[in-house]
């Protein structure tokens, strides 16, 4: 009686390893600032749930498996707003942008076949694929650089005949990189040139800063037909617990044969639905104070540990993530000596290492995983206490 | 650029295929009983709304990944007073039963694998099984004797080196069938002897008619380890929408396991944990009504189908489904003219046809699959247009 090899090999999420060092420590009285997962504390527009609250439900039935028509239309409303050709049948409702990379990464490959990724990508994306056996092919791509993509050449050396996809998030986590529009046209062109879908996960799009758009692939329109945009209201609104996402696509095949998993699994759910209508329908400007929010954070919290001695943290220009390489020789090392042995006033940080959100085996082994998603005065003290705890650290290089 | 294989090889829901002429139906203004489909006409507690009412929430965060730990002790506290030992750890909160059916297939087989189940079955096993390309192995069961397990030799015969698991509903989902303690103690004794995980989909457990008491594999205290216990909201409190199930399991790995996609998914949605949180509080005499309610209406079903001249429906002991042997040559056909050709005073019937629960083909031709989720006068009405329409219908045997 045994599990599954694939389950088995499947490892735990790196951000949640040290959860139990943190609970540790909290039980001994220790305050931890928390820059080790994207969990937004911006408030979740007051709509949501008034639209809830105001729903009289006799009988809560099963949705349309394809989503709730009013979010659809939402939804859709949405894209146009922002310029992108997404109609109502174009578009379906899943749970969380999680079920939508899963349903993506299932329909477009077979067991053993290939879905190229520009690594450090966000772990979770190795939890949707392993389960279907469908294999993740890393890109590597460098802090040195900004983590920009690499040449054509390099990125056409990873394609084989089991290559069916190059999935990519923009702006991305954990980088915070946003892809240049020529990055964006090289991706389109090469998934045209070798017969590639693009799963373009966009949840992240309104998070761009200094003024820059981030470049969306529904602008590709020679390849919409091989484009697949996953959304999520969880940190566009601040809505993570609501488990609401969607994939939009102008693929003739993919809605109904989407709907086949969607019918499986029934619906999405109906509350949370019906709020994230209300927060589709928000004003494109609900966005602007806090888009300056967050780059005001990531000022503070970038130069803080880029002044750090030994720190280089490249200031990113979107999502709300940095990627910091830190002068210790094994970070997941240091984050849990952050728990277990350090304070500073009874105070500590706690932060994501990043070596399990590359594939290639050695990457990013002195790179932690930083999110401005604290107030100012919270994330100047994180600096504080990481500056100080780096003058003691032992295993300092 | 081709779409998966698997997903291309996926069947689309047989009871939403008709949906179509359904629609067509309704907008030449066509009133339509539907005993297709089992969304019950009974009203969600108030307490479901009332708690997600009264919740104040600032940041709808990310909830825990193995479930609202309130949610947790609900459930367990649920399992108790019915007497199965499910303590919180061994408890994780899944997007309906749905996900708890998907994580229960891909924790126990790997690719190719097979799991053994009953036919007729609850056709989305299928949408549960293929994209994690695990074998489903159809144990075929018969109307003609109550849809009871075949011998002991005979699912043994099926066993061979893929085999992980034998899973099953109970009671039944689509044939009400209601297994003995004999039948439930068989399945476990074959476990144990070849090895096997039983995933025990107990979603119907409160429905079962004339005093019976379905037995729970929770009961089963010497095969333990190997039981997943798999339950839902949706039909237990006519809280379809909320897509809020669990799976259960005393086995010692299965929950850190598990809670690796658990964690790769987030969450289940926050609001309607809190929701079912307090419907798992409601008092056991809850159910005493409701389940009256259905016997009432099980009775009204299917005595009226066995009255029809020609027709064949055996009074199922659970759930609220029946199949009903009708003397038509194809009962899709059929289910499809009662759409399109057939009105009596304006009004036709909508039915599920049984072919795509088997998967041995040629079973189940001319089988349809009944929900006894509505009101008796509606049954009764939808007896007398199912009586008149089988006199006319051409292609009738």
């Amino acid at each position: 009686m045994k599990l599954s090899k694939r389950m088995q090999a499947m490892q735990s999420s790196p951000i949640r390893r040290l959860v139990p060092y943190a609970d540790e420590a909290r039980a001994r009285g220790v305050k931890i600032y928390g820059l080790n997962v994207g969990q937004p504390d911006i408030e979740t527009p007051s709509v949501f749930m008034d639209a809830i609250r105001n729903t009289e439900i006799k009988v809560l039935a099963y949705a349309n498996s394809k989503g709730d028509p009013e979010l659809i239309k939402a939804t859709s409303d949405y894209y146009k707003r922002i310029g992108l050709p997404y109609e109502p049948e174009d578009i379906i409702i899943t749970n969380g942008g999680s079920e939508a990379l899963m349903w993506a990464f299932v329909a477009v490959a077979d067991v053993g076949e290939e879905i190229l990724v520009p690594e450090p990508f966000y772990t979770n994306y190795r939890s949707f694929s392993a389960p279907y056996s469908v294999t993740l092919k890393p890109i590597t791509t460098y802090a040195e650089n900004g983590f920009a993509l690499p040449s054509e050449d390099e990125i056409v050396a990873k394609i084989n005949d089991k290559t069916r996809a190059i999935a990519l998030s923009n702006p991305g986590n954990p980088t915070g990189v946003v892809y240049t529009r020529e990055e964006v046209e090289l991706i389109a062109k090469i998934a045209k040139e070798h017969d590639l879908f693009i799963i373009a996960d966009e949840v992240y799009r309104e998070f761009a800063y200094e003024g820059l758009k981030a470049t969306s692939f529904g602008e590709m329109t020679d390849v919409l037909d091989r484009v697949i945009i996953v959304d999520s209201v969880s940190k566009r609104f601040s809505a993570c617990g609501a488990r609401i996402g969607s994939l939009a696509t102008k693929n003739k095949e993919l809605p109904e044969q989407l709907l086949k998993l969607g019918q499986g699994r029934l619906c999405a759910p109906t509350l949370e639905m019906i709020g994230s209508t209300a927060l589709y329908k928000l004003d494109p400007s609900y966005f602007d104070p806090i888009r300056q929010r967050y780059e005001e954070r990531r000022d503070v919290l970038c130069d803080g540990l880029a002044a750090i001695d030994g720190v280089v943290c490249m200031k990113p220009m979107g999502a709300f993530y940095a990627i910091a390489k830190l002068p210790v020789k094994n970070a997941e090392d240091f984050a849990k000596w952050m728990l277990t042995d350090y304070t500073d006033n009874n105070e500590t940080v706690m932060v994501a290492p990043v070596e399990d959100f590359y594939q290639t085996l050695g990457m990013g082994v002195d790179e932690v995983r930083v999110a401005y998603v604290l107030k100012v005065e919270d994330l100047k003290r994180a600096v504080e206490i990481l500056d100080k705890a780096l003058k003691v650290y032992p295993d300092r290089v």
